[in-house]
């Protein structure tokens, strides 16, 4: 320390920051021994099971076909070890879980995190299924990829998917707090803000995705394609009587199949896009829009040409 | 090297490289013994600061009351030095203190980037406190949190305000580069620009975040809200005899408390937005606001059910 | 594992995940002793570019103009090696080349490896003068920017524009995947989205930066400003028989010189934007535009006062 | 693999490598959920135990006496983290606690390694008093240390008595494996073996160090001093019916008060060095010495010169 | 640097130390592409093959009976890579291998370290086989050791015999320089220093180990024990014309079955020591041993206790 | 922590440990700012030195003869920043340097650190002029080795020669402390203990090395080679008034050229063995040695073979 006086100011300023008054609602005071929400380990959570679901595009190591059983074993035990522990950390998060017989608890949630962890194990061929599907349609999609791998290696809506469908599984698996992480750092990643309690369906695509934001609530079907600046957003929340939003009300839209929303399109509120509406750039939606119906900014002297082939696409 | 000819080749090019002459205005030549701006020592300053006045939510530690002093007087001591350090770093990067008694030069800003450290060092209580209530902000307005852990753990916002609040002290001590640094590192990490230079109030909340722009001369109230995509900017900035830009000229937008800025709003230049003044998504400003004002987009068939409770909150 | 019957579950999940037929195009299967392409040795040939093209602003050491040949020279020859490994991975990537004669078409994408990672090696002067005038044009346009050091150590877009400048120099080279990778970092880190594949002249810049996008056939000329939230997309793209887009068509605008475009505005489609034309924040343009043309959102009660001088900048 | 060939035979061996019965005695399987012994996490807790008992010389950072608490307030918990998890892996590995209610068991077992590690954190104020006597006892006995600090910085013997002291608390506690892996950390670094069983009184020093064992059974007095390549071992032990040596007897040497044994000299069996002999370099000694008896090389050639003050240090 | 003219003469000095006529003989220059060899590679060879060999005892994870296949599997895979890049690395180092056509010497070159890794890795389970006899061993010879497994994870002896049996193999592959790298990283960690071209038995065992040398021409039979600091030396060897050592003679001892030398005793020269023979601590032989022939030190006081019992094990 | 009580308690004892008399001459309180000893600086200083000195061996990077400069230039550079700090922190950690006028000693401490770190550099191509004789003598005096290469990478006495070479040139411009722990460093990796105040000539070699030290005072000559197990050591050293050793007395003994000590033997006290002369293992010497004398061990019964050839040699 540069003197002895800014010694003594320094530890009065440890002490104000220690004191419990001003750590109101701003500490994390863990049990002694419960595990800790750790982005470290969601990063590692993350590799493992981009590794596994798509062996030889994530990781250091080459894999043959002959011998890519032991580096799937390895890799789905280190995940169901690294899961169990988030997924406790999760459960112990939950501010209610301070009960009166603390041991007898953490015994109980210890079951249930095994048990939770079990079951994403158990899905993650069904969480390859689906996204090879996301992949497939991002390829059909953009005449500038080369090939699946192409895809898979550099494309942020794959990176974003993974995460948002493996965090979606622990959605319904009510794990607290973690989900939410895990989409947080495919959105810091990918600039694409999915929540994980959203729901949606197969060959999904999202094209450059920066800025594209998608609500807790929403609903979207098959063969759904969404631009960059796109925001699936709610219109308004009704308010408690103190003036709180109430949580869990429907309220982000619903995109029924094969919908298309171009760059930086708004869409609001619990409205729905009836299956194959097409929604232009920089459009503002908030009513339900038909099935196969369109939606351009009614500009005369630029849109004249707009026809079924239009896209916007880029 | 994959043949003697291509080593010629490449001894010539680093020749090249390493010519004066090619190097203007591009190579930064320290003086021996000056510290560096480092991002890996800022990362740490970011990592440090968030534990010490959020603690055991970020770190890799748990903590519990009686002991956490220990924690934090450890962590405080740390961020002392390496702030000395950076602030040292910062000072040494302008380009005019390259004096002509080089060792008194060196002497001085050395006590200065002390100074200014532990000032920083002794306004960390009050930072945990401004930064208490863009936590509580950001809980009480998004039906989506389930609890203020959460709103720590994961929301983007509450990283880019605890670089910017940090920044900003920096700024008011003077210190070059730094600052800004630091916030260029929460814009990569949350897509969220803002301004170290930047006056912001209380209990400031941005959703989501990704593409928001907030310019250097803005001014922002208490009870703020953003969200994502918002563009806090200038409208013309006045050149000079050379056609260069003047510097430091207020040209950005003033937000009076209570202001809501929706999804992808534009609001430039240096015009007031008054008091409790409701800005809807995608709409663009450039004129003044009166307090309690709403400005939507003027599109009848949409914008028909807009009434007071609108928000377009996602 | 927790318990026998979920350690049988476990080997059967495993056993499902490594079947052929479960893997279809998700498998990156490696002839062995290819190298791989891999995210860590592109971040390293990345850094290694940055700290040789703006000595003593990135890297750990600092340097004098004595002795900077040294580490200029050392790290040359450890970006050649890297780009030796990088290049032959993207070659070996392209799906094709899984020949009859293994030995032989390895050892000749071998040679064309060294062969294209020399060119970029002798290339490297002239990257640095390009990426100067982007330095350059960044100041001169940013009232905020204190000097040129700023710019290089803080801007987004001297980072997205300097593994733009490289991936290009590859993409020349008819390098496979590795240079969409190298800008994929790029936007992960800058929310910048430039394909390697565009043409782009001296003297760019991008102020902010998050959400731009730039398409494949692009062609920007020089003294070319954009500002965050830029799209430069494609408006439509013709499918073939099979209703596949058909690759390798121009589908992007034309900037020409001295082009200025807004905050958020959209720029669609094969068209050309003249000389010196100006595009304002939010407008959304599929039309070419002639030069010196300026084009602003026809909204009356905010737009009166628009004059020469308007920029938008922020 | 460089061969479909060889891949069928690498599988094979991986499964011949995998067989039970070819994993006899030289597997550990773990209960799931039980720590592992770990030479990573040992090598910490030694870290930990020298930076808190000898602050500022081990670790990296600075400390003062005002700011000291908290250093050796973090350090201590997690020492105490650390000791736990190492403690349990110890219980865990002896082979008899596989009993039938293994849920019961690793509750109780972990309690065990709580109530333990408790009681090492207690000692450590003695262990500093203890090791602080060595330390002065190397520094009164080598010409060549310039003062207490470079005693604690480089000299072996502090090292490896630090590892043993703590290595012996553990013992005490019955512990099992645990305190001979830190011990042979600090065979490995300083080639002194010290058997952590062995009983070792104050102010013990060795010069050098390298080639002395301390087997199981000693027991040493205050004051004693040896230099390299000392034995102090077992001359012969009984073996049991089978053949197998009888376990707990013991078996080597007691010295006691004062005793110097100088270097190479062997000293075998349950024998005892009165108090205050010296057993000269090379001796070989396997019966009882009275107390201030001396024993050197009966060499008449060199001998002559041999007086009291005679030493061998070195 | 502290001043212009330090920068001069550190320029100069590189100058001098970068000639090549200062650099003969202590500059190894490779060919482009080539591996080095790398202690770090073969550190982790070493770790690899432990964990191997002892699953569970080293190495972070814990595995159990069900899925060790796939840790052993990817451990195989990783081994192989890694011995095909190190025996390729010792290959190279030869220094006759600089042939005229060197792309053709590559080649086959790379096809025999393929072929011998191969050969170390169908070896492994013979590896585990004999390994388990020093286990053994060293078990039944110790009254100390609680059970195998603290053997396994403890016992110099057994970390310096992994390496010596793993080099070995590579010497009777006629590797160049690595199986020396190999023993040298264990007689740095234990203290033991054996040649890798000695020839061992089974059931071989080391007790405490440091000092211990066993020369290159070394004979040791099955169920042989050592103890610290023996040496298994030559006494003379012949010279050549230059008066420089003639290589590959036979010049150290063969040790048959049983044989027992205690602590520090010397055995010089390409004598026998017969089957069951027991070598005092510190004797010193340079002549034939009968078989079960004794031998101790000629020191009347001491000796006179000696019966056929006498250990001196410690 | 387990429990409330516990918590107490650690309090309690971490107040114990920070009391400043239980902390007397155990901890190192350093000026803030002042450069600490560092053991893992020291290691990098030791890398460095062996990469200088013998380029390609260490390190992990190819060179070749035309790039040589680059790589010797930019070590050379970080050698001596890292000489300063560390030489510096040894000056720092002399007691008697806290004096009135701080900021004045660390100036001319500084100047003085820099004056020192500039002169070992200027000493490289010396030290590599030295340690090639060094190399060249193991090479001719060992039948196992295969050329120079595999002396420079294998040979324990090539590392703690290059230590103890180094740091001889430190002591030399009396550096307290570092020189050493430099030393120490090489006695823990090879077992071979040299004192830094040793003085050593040309052509100087070690075999095997375990166990061997070399006191403060020696001073040996060119050609002299030592087997593992040596000590030259001190026999009595006088005693001051207190009963404490009086330093820097001469008390080790003279080696003259070309003596040969075979394994195990003893040196003790201010003799001088001379020119020529020849040692026995196991052998025991406390009187000067005629030059060309011999000394063996008196064993009738085997040494009757001993002749002029006879080495002993391992």
């Amino acid at each position: 320390m540069s003197s002895q006086n800014f010694t003594q100011q320094l530890t009065k300023t440890v002490d104000e920051l220690s004191k419990p008054q001003t750590l109101q609602g701003l500490f994390h005071e863990h049990r002694d021994g419960d595990p800790l929400p750790s982005s470290k380990e969601l990063e590692e959570i993350i590799e493992l099971t981009r590794s596994i679901l798509f062996p030889g595009f994530y990781g250091m190591t080459s894999v043959n076909i002959q011998t890519i059983r032991y580096r799937i074993g390895v890799d789905t035990e280190r995940l169901y070890k690294l899961l169990c522990r988030q997924v406790m950390a999760g459960l112990c998060f939950n501010e209610d879980c301070h009960c009166a017989n603390a041991a007898d608890t953490r015994c109980c949630l210890q079951e249930e995190a095994e048990r939770i962890a079990e079951n994403i194990i158990l899905k993650l061929p069904q969480l390859r299924k689906i996204l090879s599907t996301d992949v497939q349609a991002a390829f059909d999609g953009d005449p500038a990829a080369a090939n699946l791998g192409e895809v898979i290696d550099c494309y942020p809506a794959i990176k974003a998917l993974t995460n948002y469908r493996l965090a979606h599984e622990l959605v319904l698996e009510n794990v607290p707090l973690i989900p939410r992480m895990i989409t947080e750092m495919a959105h810091s990643e990918t600039g694409i803000d999915i929540h994980p309690a959203a729901t949606i369906g197969t060959h999904f695509t999202i094209d450059h995705g920066t800025g594209v934001v998608i609500g807790a609530t929403c609903v979207i079907g098959n063969h759904v394609k969404l631009y960059q600046g796109v925001t699936l957003g709610a219109k308004s929340f009704p308010l408690d009587k103190e003036g709180k939003p109430i949580k869990g009300i429907p309220r982000h839209p619903i995109l029924e199949d094969d919908v298309i929303v171009y760059a930086n399109a708004t869409i609001l509120g619990r409205i729905t896009i009836g299956k194959g509406a097409v929604v232009g750039a920089n459009v503002w939606v908030t009513r339900d829009m038909k099935p196969r119906s369109k939606k351009y900014k009614q500009n005369k002297t630029d849109i004249l040409d707009i026809n079924y082939d239009y896209g916007g696409g880029i």
